[in-house]
């Protein structure tokens, strides 16, 4: 087993991560507060896991509440649901909440643990790749909105994250190839040799090798988790998470959330910020083809849809968060593991990577 | 006019309390954050101030959204109104809510501020008397819940709060009675020379003379900014502040939302801690007699409506809050301004004081 530490003062927390460690309950158990445990996942999580964490809990008042699965969920109505199973239960403020499934059910659970009595305790344990890479560290929590993605939330941190890879086992292709995209993203952001790496291995990973994931998973934690140690609230580099997301949530939106995943969008929102680097002469151009070539290898796409025209792209770009009193601020690359947050690009550039996308 | 600071360290704010404020813009507009403004406020108040209080934002890119006026409405779906408007007009995370009126349009604003985008800045203009002297200091925002009140909510403080005492003259005598409850417990719980000051001038303060309420506004806020300064999160004395809101929650909950007024709720349930605290021999009954005796002249109601039953205090009393591990914890009185937080009092004692209210 490997353990990190997110570093974050008072708020710190460890992330585990590992085989087998739903066998593991005093993992979980010590980071529990009070003994009124409420477990949140979904419908598709459920039948495999939820058993298996029932029993790790088998010590104390436990509640269980099923969403539905899928992003078109991820809204107000459905976290509603969590905090009338809290009431019903008579769940005090010195209850925890458990997060099993992905990166729906860990912000959706997130938000309502700081919401609930305006504040109780979450454990994570995350059950697709990409909740395990990005959800797991930093502490944004929260829900949809129709007119915008993630418009509704808070900053909450949970008390501890487990990552058992034999979770991985259940996850549909599809969904791997969607955590791997952000796993491709701290390599381009932060880390060129990992990106390496990651050519090198990208048909362990596909092919679900264990020890080649649990080396993706805790490289990504860290790095994600020395960004978030040195930005805990957003306002300067921790923006450069994301790379390829005000593109990627255009997509999302634009296509109504549940259609594409949110890791496809981003990795095809990565190659256009990478792209549209290029053009400003930033990026050599073998960096842009060897990452349309990796994501490709991943089996992600590497093109919006064909009704995303440019248009729409930019309509849907303007209400993103990272759009600052108005001027459009875009996360660049100034070089292969080396990203920029940066207003200063050119519009016409712009419109020229929107119309060859 | 009179400014007191609420200290938070890198949360604190001002209060400005005085007549004529509204007609002061730069008391306001200093700590506008970005150049979007949006006023929320309700039916009853837009007719009255919203004109005025655009005149202040008259500079900024401004907007405003009218929410249904009554605590029947302080609910996800309201709060919802504001996310829709915000999204509507393209706010970013750089904008400011304004919320002008009373307790729930703080409370529900505070909160949105608190979730738009992981949170964004506010400030408030309460308009009812309740508000000034409760919703100005301390940060709590929220909405209720059909099965329990403000149990979805966050801590979020303002930037400022503009008390301007001219709002009084449109308030009505029964909305002016609650504040004046909110006003009493801070003498009850923290100064006894107050509550002896509020004995001698409770008739100018049901008159509304403006000197006599100025003074009282202040000290309450003094009185709470002294508390919530030493126990933001409500780990300890901070809970205080909720003398009578346990029994006076289960009233508001039974009776249904809107049907009492939380003042008239909390006023009651104060002189049921009172005859309580009595009961076990912590209070005089002569302290008992003059807070029944105040209340009274300020036109509060001291007796639980009919329906309230022992049995159904008890039930609602069970999913306060305020229940720790399912010990129920009252507030009580040690003396005239000396409050306690405590699981130690006599169920059998309890029962008597359900019984004789």
């Amino acid at each position: 087993m490997n353990t990190l530490t997110v570093e974050l003062g008072e708020r710190s927390y460890p992330i585990f991560i590992g085989q087998d460690l739903l066998g593991r309950p005093e993992l979980l158990t010590r980071y529990v507060r009070g003994r009124q445990v409420m477990v949140v996942t979904n419908d598709t999580i459920a039948p495999l896991y939820l058993d298996a964490v029932r029993g790790i809990f088998r010590g104390h008042e436990l509640a269980a509440v099923v969403l539905p699965d899928g992003e078109q969920f991820k809204n107000l109505d459905t976290l509603n649901m969590i905090f009338t199973a809290l009431l019903e239960n008579r769940f005090n403020r010195g209850c925890t909440l458990v997060a099993l499934g992905g990166g729906v059910v860990g912000d959706i659970t997130g938000f309502a643990a700081a919401s609930y009595q305006r504040g109780v305790a979450f454990l994570q344990i995350p059950t697709t790749l990409l909740a395990q890479v990005d959800s797991s560290v930093g502490g944004k929590t929260g829900v949809n909105h129709p007119l915008g993605k993630n418009m509704i939330g808070a900053f909450h941190q949970p008390a501890c994250v487990l990552i058992d890879t034999n979770t991985l086992d259940t996850l549909d292709d599809r969904q791997l190839a969607a955590g791997l995209a952000e796993v491709i993203k701290y390599g381009l952001i932060r880390d060129a040799a990992f990106f390496a790496w990651l050519e090198e291995n990208i048909g362990l990973l596909n092919a679900r090798d264990k020890q080649a994931l649990a080396y993706a998973i805790g490289r990504s934690c860290e790095l994600k988790a020395e960004i978030v140690a040195a930005d805990e609230r957003e306002s300067g580099q921790r923006a450069l998470l994301n790379l390829g997301h005000t593109f990627g949530h255009a997509i999302e939106t634009g296509t109504g959330y549940g259609v594409w995943l949110h890791g496809e969008a981003v990795a095809t929102g990565m190659l256009m910020a990478a792209d549209l680097s290029a053009r400003h002469g930033w990026l050599p151009e073998d960096v842009v083809r060897r990452t349309g070539a990796l994501l490709q290898r991943a089996h992600l796409p590497t093109r919006p849809p064909d009704e995303m025209d440019a248009a729409r792209f930019l309509e849907l770009m303007a209400v993103d968060k990272k759009v600052v009193d108005g001027g459009l601020r875009l996360v660049l690359l100034k070089g292969l593991g080396d990203a920029v947050v940066t207003g200063d690009f050119d519009a016409g550039l712009l419109d020229q990577t929107l119309a060859a996308a």
